[in-house]
């Protein structure tokens, strides 16, 4: 059972209408709300990130699902479970990471954090819940592309999960793809430019789980087949050392880039256009390389599956 | 270095106005918001609690926080880790039991699940945010006992420590015991009565780290002492049959009721008075048994620490 399936089945049971986007929006509060955790071991590795630096990808996480959702990141809550062995030191780091990842937000004021809990464990966890402000503006759901609309990205794609396969190999270089994993960029500029001025419905998510995996998801939930052409998508050219660099970019975790659809009138500049929404096709993404097009009905051997 | 002083590091770094009750009271959203984790190992064994019991208490953990606050328990994400072997009956139980535990709220709407997320690791572990409506309710806070007010209670109490300590021993009666240990009772009518009708300051926690440890926090957060009388103090006879029992009424964890300290004249009617709210002297917690008198300088003996 994978994870999706999972999904359909906490749905069912809970019968919740705010399951769907990686943030819920819930307008009785005026907030986006979202949780996301990181695993030792799945997420993350101590021997290769420091506590501060854990902290500051923790928080990022979280204020990356936020930002897509259109709203502006403002409160935390923070999980924290940990070996009893591990000193102070650990919780101090990780908390000056937690603060410093919040801040510097593209104007905004830095995310507060206002509760959570420490509890002991084998290993570290973290789980963090975001809570942002609507504040007027438009907020962002999946299923809101709509044909004619533009699909468009920012931030470089594949480095992470590039700088990732870097680090298990035990490699330190390209630097520049090793930072892309271990402390991700956010567009806070991008998100808001976004969600201030629009007033149509908007798709945006952030590239978490891959750009391609966004794409599905947006093509999946909207009823639409998305047009792309990969020359458009921006990489960073050091990927280009890796034989499966054109699997990283389009299909790689944990860039926290953005990817949306909206109408041309609404596109920030410094927007980069990737493709376009059509009506719906056979399958939901079609990706165009030069004179080869591929045509994908499911994403799932590419992405990462917790429960395969 | 325990669990207290590591949340003064963390008061330090975050500078968070927030923290310090179990629940932060947000009022430019009017909402109260709480977070707890269960880890399997620290917090529960799978050996004695089903998937479907675990959800009904891992959502009553954080209700219960919310309900101490003095709000409505509203919204709740959930975060859910567990090893990939796992099938979806245990999630699809786990998520029937978190439905169920959030319902029969004493007249309140059922807690709605609206996000989280399902990674995979080595063990399960289990965090949940909740939100609560202020809705017009007076929220409490541990530092606002008075001196005059009176102490109140409900539930009975070390119930489930000694539900635990069975557990553990491979016994399974006194059944009662067990019980209050896997599903543990909520308090929704007494913590809506308080909210909805006072005026004045109060101070409300549930007893999930021990009626003493709640008792002991409020004490040291007013700058109060509290005189309790522990013959007044509820707890279930089948409890006689451990020798350390009174150390279990006064700090055994996970039971799940309320103390407050609340002016008399808003005292609710099933509430138990087991002491008052003292000018400070020597010593925040002084209780009597019978014509012993013991003055606590410090429970952290007594209570469960994560760290030591």
């Amino acid at each position: 059972m994978n994870e999706n399936c999972l999904i359909e089945v906490i749905k069912n049971i809970t019968k919740s209408r705010y399951i769907g986007d990686d943030c819920a929006y819930l307008p009785d509060l005026g907030i986006t709300v979202t949780q996301d955790s990181l695993v030792e071991g799945v997420h993350f590795n101590l021997d290769w990130t420091t506590p501060y630096e854990l902290g500051v990808k923790a928080i990022r996480v979280n204020i990356s699902d936020i930002l897509a959702s259109g709203a502006e990141p403002a409160y935390a809550l923070v999980s924290l479970s940990m070996p009893s062995k591990f000193n102070d030191n650990f919780v101090e780091e990780f908390y000056k990471g937690l603060n410093d990842g919040g801040s510097n937000l593209g104007g905004l004021p830095s995310v507060e954090i206002v509760g959570g809990d420490l509890t002991g464990g084998d290993r570290v966890f973290i789980s963090i819940c975001m809570l942002g402000k609507v504040n007027g503006r438009n907020i962002s759901s999946r299923s809101n592309a709509k044909s004619g609309y533009k699909i468009v990205v920012c931030g470089k794609h594949g480095s992470s999960a590039a700088g990732l396969k870097l680090l298990e190999k035990g490699q330190k270089a390209p630097e520049k793809l090793i930072q892309a994993h271990i402390s991700p960029h956010l567009f806070p500029e991008f998100a808001l430019s976004v969600s201030k001025n629009i007033t149509e419905p908007y798709a945006m998510m952030d590239t978490s789980d891959g750009l391609g995996d966004a794409l599905f998801k947006i093509a999946r939930a909207s009823n639409v087949t998305l047009n792309i052409d990969f020359d458009k998508i921006p990489y960073d050219e050091e990927i280009k050392c890796f034989k499966d660099w054109e699997q990283l970019v389009l299909f790689g975790g944990e860039d926290y880039g953005l990817v949306a659809a909206l109408p041309e009138s609404y596109i920030p500049d410094d927007a980069v256009i990737i493709g376009e929404v059509c009506p719906k096709e056979r399958v939901p993404l079609i990706i165009k390389k030069s004179d080869k097009i591929v045509k994908y009905s499911s994403v799932e051997e590419f992405t990462f599956n917790h429960f395969s």
